[in-house]
């Protein structure tokens, strides 16, 4: 068959997560002899494990639980917290409202301008309770934000918009990272990027980590609103050469951090085995009980004043913080026990840390229902006797 | 493995847009310099969405309301409109025909004969309410109805079958398109056609526009019944490709317009990014308020007296034209503000103008459930607790 | 990506009819010049449509109601009409018998023996009302009914067994084709096969017509139960390129008839397009008004008293067999007017015989769910406000 | 399409077994004539078959009704038997805890002990009943278990863990395959591997058979939890090829068995198609009358104390053992006459023995529900009138 102008007009087939499955060899290790430690900036974080900056899944509150439990909780300066005093009241609100009314009441409640003061007072809370904190805010806000972030100790800056690009045009200049990273001592991790030379630029502006994930979040629609979107296999392997190539010329070594459509511990195995350093969850942590979320989950684009491009997702509890990260498990999905399995993964694989995990053997495969669970499709779809 | 007498008969793998996505670059552009403006024949249109010439979609009426918002509207003339002076009767009375009747109900409504006086009305309705007026018509009907279309002062005639082909066996000498554009001084519009050669032929009879698309349509079921489509990613590539090759032959820029299974703002964004200047809507024009539909949207081919080939949808409201069409959205999934999610799709991809989002990369993907969406995929199947 | 020991085991890829889509050129042809005779032997059908040797599909009163249809019925002469005087009967205890008790039912019903008195009554009934008989018998059992089926004029005698080869191994020395076709002036259809090779060797012993399909049928779960069964796209072409290649050797033509999973009009001209000469249809006319299978069909492996590879599907009726082959369709999904739409397809892709459709373009393509049709795929899902 | 990077970091597309088809030649066989026997170690196996190593499926009761079937049953040794003297109590207990809490109560049940006597206790009655005696343990246990073992008369030693190395990085040292072989008279079969290079090594440690299947068994979510698992059509076949190449290099010919993900007789053809000698089922045999787990089927991972890995299926009734192994059948759907099935397929296919399936056509296909199957597939989607 003859592909001609298709050919030249796609770049080529991207894979997501769930299309990849790794591959055990020759070498297993001792689960406990698994280090699953992470360096970002000059820190050594006890997991590779992030909280994403969004309102349903980071609180004040919520960041010490997670810090607890060894997950670097990321709070949103632009979410509800620095925008309402007592941020549990809009919270309360988004959560009892009808699914046909909550993106105009998203649209409202996140109308409110953020205060300086509540951003002050939100990042003091995080530095009493929480061995790390981190913040993460638009480019445009950050150099306004930058003297209370600073004042404030925050360990970890993250810079966030849908897309990252090294040349912008517009009317406004946009936020140059090489001066913010010149200007603060506070490491610099941004993004999102999913492109092996846009994250070649962008590793050198002096970050400290990169960010990659365009679309696949649980709560994001922007593949289906702006036809956008990055399957994340292919853009965690182009992130990690990116990084790798970086590291070759300049020996400097970069966090590249997965985020975005990473649903249980089996996508965190395959998240790292693909090239990540860290992942950053969204809808896992949104379960916990004593989410913010009060039971729901959504996207930081959802609010969007003239076009949402997020939903918002009912969610079950899956129980405490440390039953989802350390265990014990008692449920079988790769809800619970994060760390556990994923050392359990590495042991099986016959990788001690995590640049051993990254180099494990990876094929594509038949979607995660095909292969073996006929029998539970086939029950699903009620066949026969089956 | 061997492809042997497979590969020989099997022309090429086509893809539809719902297996393409895009992917940002190195530049990104503030959504407000994204121009969206379309050239069609000698006019400049404010933005390159159209309106499909089915009853369900446009009446003099909606076309009107659909000009306001920039979106050309084309009135079939072989439709409801053009057979009945009140065919606000003959459209309620399809909305309120039970399922199993609504086909033969059709079939006779659309057997009344089409009234030379009535395309008249209608035209002069459009010219009356709508800033650019734009008629369809099958291509044996198009000679006996130009003299009123030409006096009507129609800016825009749309000649439409299924399939367009270059030579017809037939009893009848079929339409020569190019003696029709010779004859007359408006802008012809042909198709569809989904083929490199048909198109480059058909781009030499002097048509300022080519419909690409040929059983994609959300109420075709063209495909099934005819075994007989062209999936939209591989069938605009192809149709951008004889346009592009025509250009370089004679200096002659002809407009090719996406028609057909483009469902919302996501797939606007993808029919645009594989190489159409323009897109022609049907489903989503269907649901406003006040679609000439009454909640259900079909195809012309429904009415078919002998081999109905279109389904009849039902449809619920998105809300008002300017919501659909300029927003702001209060949906997530790219059916309001499809001009917003246009031109922020343009801003992220760094496109400044259409010309520029026909280059942006495009990536083989996953369907769109599948990328992050297993989350929602498990719910949707019940699976465990996840 | 490597793909070794996979790529040496596996002889290639296999596509159904449904990853297949055809692609109209540059010339069209009016529906009503399309001629879709068919040869088989030396006799011209007025269609190339057959109906299968299955006891819910044809009786002697239903080969009657399709003969005057133009449509070629096979009577099963291993089937209840020859094992029972009233087979009325036997047909409604199966339609009346639950789901879980079907099997065993027609196990009983099965091991009643054949009677040489019925199969002439059968072939004499068959006589007076059709244009032309064919009947049909297992390989083994051929010789011994010879004389009674020659004797009652029969027009064509299919021999067909799940798999045809031309080496058996087995106590009992199977049946020789050649010797078959030498003994006899009746034209002999035989099969199933699907594989170049083996077609090559049938086509020399003097077969009128090679039927082509393994497990593709709606009622066949061969490849449940025996992991056999070839996508029929493919098996159709291997058939048709053996047919050529036979035909430019020796000069002779004999057709080739694609048998099984052809379930709609679209699928006609699929398999027709893929270089069929005749298709056999089953479950369509099981649900005509008046099929012998009372709203059941199976196949003739689901008695096996040892081991059934075929279900029982309830099936809804459609009408009249005048409407099913004739129209006018009142249905838009390929069930009605059969003829109707090959014409209609013919005359879109440009093919004025059968012969020039064996020659149009096929694209492989998304399953036909795919392509275009997310709008009615993400109703189904029930997913958001879509 | 470029693949860059991901062709890279992927080794390769695997295939499942649901992914591939058999393809009839040009001999066929009576399937009388076709030899099933199986070579394990120096005894020759009725059956090619064997029953998996899981409370679900083997008790030393259902060992005895298995055996008589020609069907060589595995008890787990660290499973409820070798815990609990009366472990119906357990079973029933199993049977009878709700969905929301039966992972807590294996994790408790599974928490007691094993008792020498008990191991001691089950391998008499085993001894007393069966033909072939047959017991696994895990690596860890398995040389502390020997002596009673070896006194007990076992025929077969399975060492199942469910990845096997041949390097294990670990405080204690691993179990070597190589010493115990040598220690000990008794064939060992070790596993599970999915990989050649291991294959290779695990060949030459002196083990009897090697087991294929790393994550594809019906109640096992390894995928979901760890990201691992292969693909049992590319898991087997490079097994076999590890198998072919150790005994051209030794003349040494080691048995595979393929475990896991083999759900009916059509998967049990293909995987010996693809080259396995033996197939270990699991679900099937757990829904025979009188199987140990009282109507669920669970892994031998479920029930682990920090992270299970392995879900409990509620199974329908199939009848008796008989019926499943050796028919008649009264299903379709390949779940009854197990044997009957595969004599069938490899008649069909022109296998007389074992060895010969392994040299059978095999095609890369749609999966199984795809091919012909378009019909049931939209009677379960409610599409249409179809």
């Amino acid at each position: 068959m003859s592909e001609d102008f298709d050919s030249i007009r796609f770049k080529k087939r991207a894979y997501s997560l769930d299309e990849l499955t790794l591959v055990p060899g020759a070498r297993t290790v001792d689960p406990d002899l698994c280090s699953v430690t992470f360096t970002l900036g000059e820190k050594l974080l006890p997991t590779p494990i992030l909280a994403s900056a969004m309102d349903s899944v980071v609180s004040p509150q919520s960041a010490a639980s997670l810090s607890r439990q060894g997950v670097l909780a990321v709070l949103n300066l632009q979410g509800l917290w620095t925008r309402y005093l007592r941020a549990e009241d809009q919270l309360a609100a988004i959560a009892s409202s009808p699914d046909t009314d909550y993106i105009s009441l998203m649209q409202r409640l996140y109308a409110e301008p953020v205060k300086a003061e509540l951003v002050e007072k939100r990042i003091a809370e995080m530095k009493a309770s929480c061995s790390l904190v981190a913040v993460s805010s638009v480019p445009q806000d950050v150099l306004g934000l930058l003297p209370i972030i600073e004042k404030g100790g925050v360990d970890f800056l993250f810079v966030q918009s849908t897309v990252t690009s090294t040349v912008h045009v517009g009317v406004h200049k946009p936020l140059q990272l090489a001066e913010l990273c010149a200007q603060t001592s506070i490491p610099v991790i941004a993004g999102n990027c999913s492109n092996y030379q846009v994250a070649r630029e962008l590793l050198k502006s002096g970050i400290a980590g990169l960010l990659i994930g365009i679309g696949p979040g649980a709560a994001c629609t922007s593949r289906g609103v702006l036809g956008i979107g990055v399957p994340m296999g292919t853009a965690i392997i182009d992130g990690a050469r990116a990084r790798d190539d970086h590291f070759a010329e300049t020996g400097e070594r970069i966090a590249v951090i997965a985020d975005g459509g990473i649903l249980n511990s089996g996508d965190i195995c395959k998240a790292l085995a693909c090239g990540a350093d860290g992942v950053m969850l969204g809808s896992v942590f949104s379960r916990a009980e004593g989410a913010p979320g009060l039971g729901f989950h959504w996207g930081m684009a959802t609010p969007s004043p003239v076009l949402p491009r997020g939903t918002r997702i009912k969610v079950r509890s899956l129980g405490s913080y440390e039953k989802i990260v350390h265990g014990p498990a008692s449920l079988d999905n790769g809800l619970h026990n994060l760390i556990g399995a994923l050392k359990t993964s590495m042991g099986t694989l016959g990788a001690q840390n995590i640049g051993e995990l990254q180099g494990v053997d990876i094929y594509v495969a038949p979607s995660i229902l095909a292969e073996g669970k006929a029998y539970q499709s086939a029950q699903r779809l009620g066949m026969g006797s089956l």
